[in-house]
């Protein structure tokens, strides 16, 4: 899947299917987060016009899909509590590199990472979600994942050496997949 | 002009007809961090299900009129540098209840005040801007942020009993028209 060098553990969907509405919470602010990590981006690099312009794409497909998941939670009177944050895109930030000329890559390819993992696990759901409904909605949701995990890294190597970014993401992709083991199996989409 | 006290004082027009470029960047600027307020809304309130729901309609229009600016700007060759900040909307805000439950309150109806001032600059942007084709983007957006107006006051009338946020919202406009009255007059949508 893209560029993840593990899988999912096989029992997260386990947990992910015994408790699908706190899946749905999860999954409507990671695509909230997601819009204004985007906007974030614009708010930093202003001046970088290929940046800013897919960056923009990216937040308006997310809130897109924020709105289609928010109106899951209504139509299923699920309450749409608070963000209990996300452990995993926190420990993967915490390896960032907090200084230019590198701190955009970083940003760029973890975010790119983030999409990629929920591409696969949009793909399990797809699959293996107990709800035929979610199943459908998470098949009609996978090709805009793929797409943003390519866009992250395309604008990447807009603005730095295509090797540099291929070796970053490897060094990066294997973080992600020791933090992906590291998880417990909870009903988050990151989880 | 909706409710606000006090008109904008005449000479600002031709402080932002003699430097359109940092008019529309600030513009930009706007754009973007009213999408941001308006995801930052959601992430406080999630269970206000009405708030949430119009909070997501504002926040992808936002997005769509920073798009249409930042168009504006890649055709006219301006690069998009950064923020300087919104000295006006900054004092603003310091005058803002800080704990509930009165903070929702003054959040929606400082945006309601932004957006009412934002209404009113592109009224005199639409009649009064050097740029004939800069007129008509400002007269295409005016509707919007006038609705928006209603939309923060809507909201917080669903949260507050509707005369303790009309109070409100006067004493805050009387502040709103004390700020707008010290600015000195550049090149800024709330300069």
């Amino acid at each position: 899947m893209l560029c993840l060098k593990s899988a999912t553990n096989s029992q997260w969907i386990a947990a992910a299917n015994a408790d699908l509405p706190a899946l749905l919470i999860d999954h409507a602010h990671c695509e909230k987060k997601a819009a204004a990590t985007a906007i974030s981006l614009v708010n930093r690099y202003p001046e970088k016009t290929r940046l800013v312009q897919e960056m923009l794409e990216i937040a308006q497909e997310e809130l897109q899909h924020f709105s289609l998941v928010f109106h899951i939670l209504l139509d299923r009177s699920i309450v749409f509590t608070r963000d209990h944050g996300d452990e995993y895109a926190k420990q993967l930030q915490c390896h960032a590199v907090k200084t230019e000329p590198d701190k955009l890559m970083d940003s760029l390819l973890i975010a790119a990472l983030i999409e990629a993992r929920s591409c696969e696990r949009f793909t399990i759901l797809s699959e293996q979600c107990s709800d035929a409904g979610l199943r459908k909605v998470y098949r009609s949701l996978l090709a805009s994942e793929a797409n943003h995990y390519t866009i992250f890294t395309d604008v990447a190597k807009e603005y730095y050496p295509a090797p540099i970014v291929k070796g970053r993401l490897s060094e990066l992709s294997e973080i992600e997949s020791e933090i992906v083991q590291m998880l417990g199996n909870t009903a988050a989409m990151h989880g």
